[in-house]
């Protein structure tokens, strides 16, 4: 251990010490430095009992490293260290961590490259309240995986069937025509969809058309039910909800062991030879992201490699600083599927954000997703006192901030920016749907029961820089930060939008619009290939109005190689330089939106096209609205 | 408020205060005086947040007494107060309740004769970690019912079909030819079901050769589920796993509104003019009960009426001199059903624990249960730890008791009270199934992995006094306490055993024996009517040995006035005096099981059986083994 400042300061305290500066010392000492564990393969089986009894020791004996013999460690959930935690975008739940990692400072954890297997539901990293945490030199991986996969086998289009042969690796049964994957800790049900093309090794062409597989629809068969009253606002989306007037229509049958036949399925057959991936029922199949990382100043993520997960590689909420390098989200052992959701996702945090040098790849949900929260003033409770409401199921739990930090007062429909601001005295957790917060300050006189706050301090400087980010489902980055953003040197071939900008209001509640955005130097290659309509970068707003949402943006010098037309399409900016960007067609599949122009414009100002190169297929390069009748395509 | 000692004692502290004194002092006063707190009426139709508001000040602004003004109150779950529960024989959730009493001294919460009506999914008192609290005064229901009712108006036994009508009251939907009730705040299906009788407002005669209602069965088609693999010890029985292997086979469907036909169940079909009580899934339908007590050292509950809860009507654990009198569990609205499980359930309590002027009627299962807990040694970590496993997923989190308290180590197929004694030294709470156990001496030379630990110090002396236990499904009473029991001056009218003294070790995991029993001046009236084949008051033990697992125990003066021959059922007795009881014949219902005794014994000593009067219509009054093999009644 080396000696260090803090040590030094330690010391000259103790020259005078007496019991009550010693008392007083030790409430604010926080000496960075502690032993080195070193942890060898003696623990491989279950590495769990172990390592967390030496974390929780560490209260009395510190840590500053913990190293691991390189080697393959197991980690079981049945001796893990137990926390209830919310968690953003993902279910809530009593889980357990090999590596509770609450209240450190100056922490190490450094495989040496080895891996780490878990298995069934745990957060391998659970990383709260506290400062300066790396972890680096991993494998992350799950023995038995959190989705499924069925190859294609066989369809009927007149029959609508379709049959889909299943490995060994991923046992099943059928109760009552519906098939349930059963794992050692976990099952799920088909539930969410979507099809692979393993040639590619990445979604498949056009998937919108034959994916989700339609499982539910509406019941007949009610009585009274609608007479049912909510004294208040009632979340029908929720999980403890989601299921009333709904019931599985899907059918399936067993034709001999491994080969099942699919009936009622509503749209197109999949094809013979993709893959499809299930992960089970929207709101009960996010429970183990790899990374939780909570009010935490400092986190370092490098050379780690996240295999699978089942939710997110890395959920950090009211964080700040947080830098991922040669952080990589790739699938193992011959699945399709990395992790079952975002690779990394980003909710309240504030300071840098970056990923930097990272893969992400084959996952079932963005890439990054950067956004804080909406809450609802439900009561009006004193002159500087609001009850408020966490709106999506997905983000109950959440707390909007600290005190001293900046909340906006937020009317959609008549600004997508706030229209008062305050900063909060305290918040008092009541329950994970109701919070009370005060302010430093009175009310905004003309405040209305229905108005969101949002956490204006709660937004990054992020930085996208040298990653790959390919053959995932959904987004490559959907981002909502009015702080600044910058996208650079990267590689995107994404299924959906490569960059999205929303503003939400009326469903995720997942607030922040976008401000002082550069992108540059980025390739594209053939996103948007799973099937909607939309474009490549993409500005958007929930609420139909000319407000402006969207301010100070560069695209420059990008090269878009892609199969279709429609590459920029926004609404609601003031401020856009696109300029010395290369647009080519790739021909790599056939078109499936040829109407498009490759740039639609709408509701926006100041925008400026300059020294573009156009060699794509579009009739139109340009389309805007009246707001923008002169601008050309240059 | 007055003025007492603890205030005084401040006051001359605050004398010589100074900044380091005053903060130890109030780390150690504990005043018991504090503000005596009025709620009236304007707070009525939700009188949640300000309920909760002034609780969560009290540890700036202490209270001694809160009051209600006479009248109804509602309370909905939205504002309560957020806390993860786990509940012994419930299951375990976050909730919320208004009444969050936790590290609390000397206080009275008094209704004066308001009814609370809750809403949804909550526990009205949550009691925790305080001292001599004391509710009095009130009357507890819900607005909607955790269980469903529907009477039976037709059946078919050839087609093996009947029929129920629904009343608005519970609103129901069909999904995939299952029933779901749906509440405002809860769900549940068919699940768990009972006949009542609606003449006799208690459960029906002989419901067991129609009920429970048989919803499931084994599925025909798995794939390799055979081959998952579990590290450790596996409960199959949990929730999250009960459902493996498993499918709905009970169909139901709607001949009209209100009117709906269920197909497939395998007893006799339910008689015309029964009700059905039905409550959903075992492992998900206890979620609310209306006490929860705690680690609390003294609980009086005086002039209670508990008309519903969604679980017992206070289950209390690791508690002491916890004194209900006049605490009435009845249903209400016309409902068949009061609390949908036991009426008063202890675990691990000591000290004092009375039930005295109580009602217990129409509850789904016992009047009372008393027991502690065996937990399963499953590492030897050292030597004096030991790592235990939860065994029984109703038993996760709970903590097996406090420093000093004494363990038993048990090894029950050799006997059935403790090998090797010792006291705890520290316990390591590391989740819901384990915990590490440090104890003050050296663990037993012998001990041996799969040994059980029990507290030996959790266990009450309890008295049973002046109460009436009618119309309820299960027991009367459900007793493992090897301290000391009294059960006097009593009326028992109930489907199972009166009173049922087990060891048991195999499925629930509950632990103790019995000794040091009075049974004196109760009367039991038609008990047993349910079907089974038992006796009214029985002692039992899962293990087929001859080991004494019952000491000391008195049946004098009592009333059977039965309709059926079983009156004692026992085994493993050494040390009973049954004296002075009168059983005589009720006529009430037909007999089920004629060729029983009225008094059976097996492997048992020391039994006397004396002064009796039989006037009942056995052939054969005592049946006994060779352990007895002289002994006559008389």
């Amino acid at each position: 251990m080396k000696i260090n400042k803090y040590h030094w300061t330690f010391k000259l305290f103790s020259i005078f010490a007496i019991g009550i500066i010693a008392f007083v010392a030790s409430c604010f000492s926080t000496p960075i430095s502690g032993e080195l564990v070193l942890f060898d393969l003696s623990i491989a089986e279950d590495a769990t009992p172990e390592v967390v009894k030496r974390i929780l020791m560490a209260s009395d004996n510190p840590i500053s490293e913990i190293k691991f013999e390189k080697g393959t460690y197991h980690f079981y959930p049945d001796k893990g260290f137990e926390k209830f935690v919310y968690l953003s975008n993902h279910g809530d739940l009593m889980t357990n961590t090999p590596f509770p990692i609450e209240h450190f400072r100056n922490l190490v954890i450094d495989g040496q490259g080895s891996t780490f297997i878990f298995h069934g539901v745990m957060i391998p990293f659970l990383i709260e309240e506290s400062e300066n945490i790396t972890v680096k030199n991993v494998s992350i991986d799950w023995a038995e995986s959190f989705h499924s996969e069925g190859v294609i086998v066989a369809n009927d289009s007149v029959k609508k069937t379709f049959d889909m042969q299943i490995s060994d690796e991923y046992p099943y049964e059928i109760r009552n025509e519906q098939i349930y994957f059963i794992k050692s800790y976990y099952e799920h049900s088909l539930g969410q969809s979507i099809l692979f093309d393993p040639e590619r090794n990445a979604i498949a062409y056009n998937t919108e058309s034959y994916t989700g597989i339609s499982t539910k629809g509406k019941i007949n068969i009610q009585n009274n039910v609608n007479e049912i009253k909510y004294k208040y606002e009632h979340d029908g989306r929720a999980p403890e909800y989601k299921n009333i007037g709904v019931e599985d229509k899907l059918r399936v049958e067993e034709l001999k062991p491994g080969l099942v036949r699919v009936y009622n399925h509503k749209k197109n057959m999949p094809p013979v030879g993709l893959v499809l991936i299930m992960k089970g029922e929207q709101g009960f199949n996010r429970v183990s992201p790899a990374f939780r990382v909570s009010h935490t100043k400092g986190f370092n993520g490098t050379n780690v490699n996240i295999h699978h997960a089942g939710g997110m590689g890395i959920i950090a909420e009211n964080s700040s600083d947080l830098i991922l390098d040669n952080f990589n989200i790739t699938p193992s052992k011959g699945r399709m599927v990395s992790t079952t959701a975002d690779a990394t996702h980003f909710v309240g945090c504030s300071g840098k954000v970056v990923l930097k040098n990272c893969t992400f790849s084959n996952q079932l949900d963005d890439a990054s997703n950067v956004h804080g929260t909406y809450q609802k003033i439900v009561d009006i409770l004193g002159s500087n006192k609001i009850g408020v409401r966490m709106m999506h199921h997905q983000q109950k739990g959440f707390v909007i901030g600290q005190p001293d930090e900046t909340l906006g007062f937020v009317r959609l429909e008549n600004a997508f920016f706030p229209y008062e601001k305050s900063t909060i005295k305290s918040i008092e957790y009541i329950n994970n749907r109701y919070q009370i917060i005060t302010l430093n300050k009175k009310l905004p006189s003309d405040i209305q029961l229905g108005d969101l706050v949002e956490n204006l301090d709660g937004y990054p400087d992020f930085l996208v820089q040298n990653c790959k980010i390919i053959n995932n489902r959904a987004r490559g980055l959907l981002i909502s930060n009015p702080a600044s953003t910058v996208i650079e040197n990267n590689f995107f071939s994404t299924e959906m939008e490569a960059i999205l900008f929303p503003v939400e209001s009326g469903y995720w509640y997942e607030s922040g619009n976008a401000a002082n955005v550069v992108i540059k130097g980025n390739t594209f290659q053939d996103c948007q290939h799973g099937g909607k309509n939309r474009g490549v970068i993409r500005f958007d707003t929930d609420d139909d109005n000319k407000n402006i949402a969207f301010k100070n943006i560069k695209i420059l010098d990008n090269t878009f190689n892609q199969f279709d037309n429609l590459i920029l399409e926004i609404t609601n900016i003031d401020g856009l330089l696109f300029k010395g960007n290369i647009i080519t067609n790739s021909k790599t599949f056939n078109q499936l939106h040829n109407e498009n122009p490759a740039i639609r414009i709408e509701a926006s100002k100041n925008i400026e096209l300059l020294e573009n190169t156009y060699q794509g297929m579009a009739k139109q390069i340009l389309e805007t609205d009246a707001s923008q009748p002169s601008l050309s395509f240059q």
